[in-house]
């Protein structure tokens, strides 16, 4: 597997275009994605009650498993519009799939910015014949560009792997995200869309996909507010001609694990990883990244509960914010974390500095901590010595600037 | 019912001191009380599993139901402390009870400050008897600036109330708290100390105890961080000279509901919910107090979910501290709150402006919405319209302050 240049456009047959329509004040605000030929697609949504028109309309056009293009805007995001905004999400893809000259129910929708405000459709629709006119096999990074609103840098990543390990059946993945604010897992105030040129059963598409973003979009927060709107798209068009993926194959007579998925799987789990990361580093206002690895837990749901609760601690991210040696505040956030675990076997790293043995703090190390915590990258290492289970889960720090933009966005 | 001054200190037979020992720098940082009588008493902890020394060791204290005295320091938690921790913990009240001459095990102790620091024994040996010699009945705001830390006023409250309705049998109830940081319901950094002349059963004291926590303390949140000191204590030393109060007594044979309880519950109730918004108001960096009530919920879990949610939300809670009128963060954080309800029945009122009727937002109300939030407290009442089921929340704003506060903080 290495990483390659273009985006979600570096996969074989992939084009898009992104351009200022008007949502947004000079920047751009609508992408449109497309692939040459229908592939097979999936999506996951957000699982906040209230879901955005485009996110509800979506979600039908994806029974079918099958898309060929993807329409997206960033300022408004179509949420709490009733139904008129339900007519709108739907208007919007049925224009981009007149302007493509393809089947409406192979348009998947989204939307991002603010809520309860109704899209100006008219400059929508100008914006879509624009965005089509623009559309290229080099357009992932404007498509990137478009969808951002809070975010301070377009998020995109592309691999080519070879999933048969013997330098044939090369395919590509791509991906594009944007985050900033309202992310938290399950999924974030996110959008992520992914294109790939394998050639893959629907059934491989959804185990891999579900696998990927499980390890990583869920495993981010940044403010721990979860959005209306949060979407991956994956769509797999099989231009890379490989021998179609599946979970399983029969082999003799007999069913046994398609080899060519593990390959497929690692690739797409880096790519949703590394857009994950990406969404916590640029976090609204974070200045670090944070990583919490918890191990040793009696049961996965434990570590897992701690993870998020020590990353999603106010008061652990902004002591490391200030670089303040705070320890005591990831103890309290662990055992307040609801878990059975006993604080009297809790062994705590910041980077490599044993902080914490036996759930007691080794006051020494203080200056050293204070040194680490002003890296803009940390690791706090969590070993309950209670059990063999494992996560990690990803954060950033809170700083006043959080508090200002947030203030602010109306 | 009504108020009456000098807090802990109001009910018949209570004397309280506050002292500064040298923990903290120039501020008081120890306080104790003490009835003329042992009482009964109850005692609510922490939820975390890493909980302090204090608090393990009160809770072994507490299981006669009976106390005499409460001794407390700032500045310094003892938590995360290990055996030495609980040796300083319970040498504290072991020097208290020397001091007042009174059974050890009727001495609670109590401490809230830095987690993983060592509590300074000759200095806290100095001050109790320096706090012993400066008992008084007048001494109750004296403990209440004691307990406090990062708090910006010290929290007292006392009223009498006539438990018989028929001007005999009048009992007083007072109370102290501390709050600002790692406030979060069950319980928050909180320390409060309850004290009440009124004579009363152990099982009547537990159940209106329970009932007034869960309705107040329990129900606030600053910011989500759940610390490990967290502590109510009651005590009853029956000075008042009212008949006992039950729960239940016999009448003619029968089982009947002791009426004094519920006027002894109500004004327990006042006292508590008192203190719980006198804590949210002073959370740290808090400009405003929010309210948010649910009604209409389908079960009384939905409702507290979200209330909690909404009052939890950093969005929701800096679009407040910037008078931002953007209700769609509170949909988007009851939506998020993992309940069943349909948002397309949801109204929401801000103050008495309807803003989003039927999950749909009423756009030209921004201007005044803008105005309303530019007060300084804030109710938010959602109206499910899916069931019976309400409750009441606390918060407070989220401001610059509150992470510069928390960067620094050690």
């Amino acid at each position: 597997m290495k990483e390659i240049p273009r985006g979600i456009t570096a996969p074989k047959g992939f084009k898009a275009g992104g351009v200022h329509c008007g949502i947004k004040k000079n920047k751009p605000d609508l992408a449109l994605i497309y692939s040459d030929v229908p592939g097979v697609a999936y999506a996951m949504f957000t699982s906040n009650k209230v879901k955005a028109a485009p996110v509800r309309v979506s979600m039908k056009k994806i029974r079918n498993r099958c898309a060929q293009a993807i329409i997206v805007n960033s300022g408004i995001a179509n949420a709490c519009t009733g139904e008129r905004g339900i007519k709108d999400a739907q208007e919007m893809s049925k224009l981009a799939a007149q302007e493509l000259k393809i089947r409406e129910e192979d348009v998947l929708t989204a939307s991002t910015g603010h809520i309860g405000e109704l899209l100006p459709m008219s400059k929508i629709e100008e914006g879509i014949k624009q965005a089509k006119s623009l559309l290229s096999s080099k357009g992932g990074r404007q498509a990137a560009e478009a969808i951002v609103t809070t975010d301070t840098f377009a998020k995109e990543i592309s691999v080519e792997t070879d999933i048969s390990g013997r330098g044939k059946n090369k395919v590509k993945i791509g991906g594009i995200a944007k985050g900033a604010g309202m992310i938290s897992p399950n999924l974030a105030t996110m959008l992520c869309f992914i294109t790939t040129d394998a050639c893959i059963s629907e059934d491989a598409l959804e185990e891999a996909t579900r696998s990927a973003v499980n390890k990583s979009f869920n495993q981010i927060s940044i403010d721990a507010d979860m959005s209306t709107n949060d979407t991956v798209f994956i769509i797999a068009n099989g231009q890379a001609g490989n021998k179609r993926i599946k979970t399983w194959h029969k082999k003799k007579k007999l069913r046994v694990k398609d080899e060519n998925f593990d390959y497929f799987c690692r690739a797409l789990d880096f790519i949703c990883l590394s857009l994950a990361k990406m969404l916590v580093r640029d976090g609204e206002g974070a200045t670090k990244l944070i990583e919490v690895k918890v191990e040793g837990a009696p049961f996965s749901k434990d570590a897992r509960r701690i993870a998020r609760a020590v990353a999603s601690s106010s008061l652990v991210k902004t002591a490391i914010a200030g670089a303040s040696p705070n320890w005591g505040r990831v103890m309290a956030a662990l055992g307040g974390a609801h878990t059975r675990i006993e604080p009297e076997k809790v062994d705590i790293y910041f980077n490599d500095l044993l902080t914490v043995k036996n759930g007691v703090g080794i006051d020494s190390i203080r200056p050293q901590l204070r040194e680490i915590l002003k890296q803009d990258e940390i690791k706090i290492i969590i070993h309950l010595n209670q059990g063999n289970y494992q996560t990690t889960f990803w954060g950033c720090d809170l700083t006043e600037k959080y508090v200002k933009i947030n203030k602010r966005y109306v």
